[in-house]
């Protein structure tokens, strides 16, 4: 069974490392489709294959994970990415919401 | 009289420039320093010579300038620099209190 990488803690999720991280229009876009994907906020990495090269979604993905923003796990050959949306409201509220809907107010200009 | 350098209009305020800008701890706390201070959110620049250095300060000044997060205007001998707390609502309502309320939270762990 393939071992999953390191996920910080909710307490150990900080503000600039998340900021930063979502300043990367790449990663916001991705945390924005699993923000509105069903249940539990959680979809395939290879959802995500037609927005870059896998090195690079690799690197992103990483980026994401080590935010505290995503959290992975492995059932059978898939991989699956999840928004981390409940820890990360109890940690900042009203935080993830308020990008979310600025991202896509941004997106509309 | 000097020259006032370019400020964004707030058209031009993207929300990547501005979330990279706030993910620097030392600009975080300047912008919450601006969100406490009185009547129009402005202060002297010279209030925070003691964060930093006067060059490392002109540094993130110009950074949370060229996001649009700030504004300076030059009144006599003094520069003053202004949070630009109605536009940037206007631009993203909520964004800017909920990542003050999420640095409050983040710097008192």
């Amino acid at each position: 069974m393939p071992r999953l990488p390191w996920h910080p803690s909710s307490e150990q999720i900080r503000l600039a490392p998340l900021l930063d991280c979502l300043s990367e229009p790449l990663r916001l876009v991705i945390v924005c489709h699993l923000a509105h994907a069903g249940p539990g906020n959680e979809l395939r990495c290879s959802t995500f294959q037609t927005l870059s090269s896998k090195s690079n979604l690799s690197y992103h993905f990483a980026k994401l994970r080590k935010a505290g923003i995503v959290r992975f796990r492995i059932v059978g050959t898939m991989r699956l990415m999840q928004l981390r949306r409940r820890e990360i409201d109890e940690r900042f509220p009203g935080l993830l919401d308020a990008i979310l809907s600025a991202a896509a107010r941004d997106m509309s200009n």
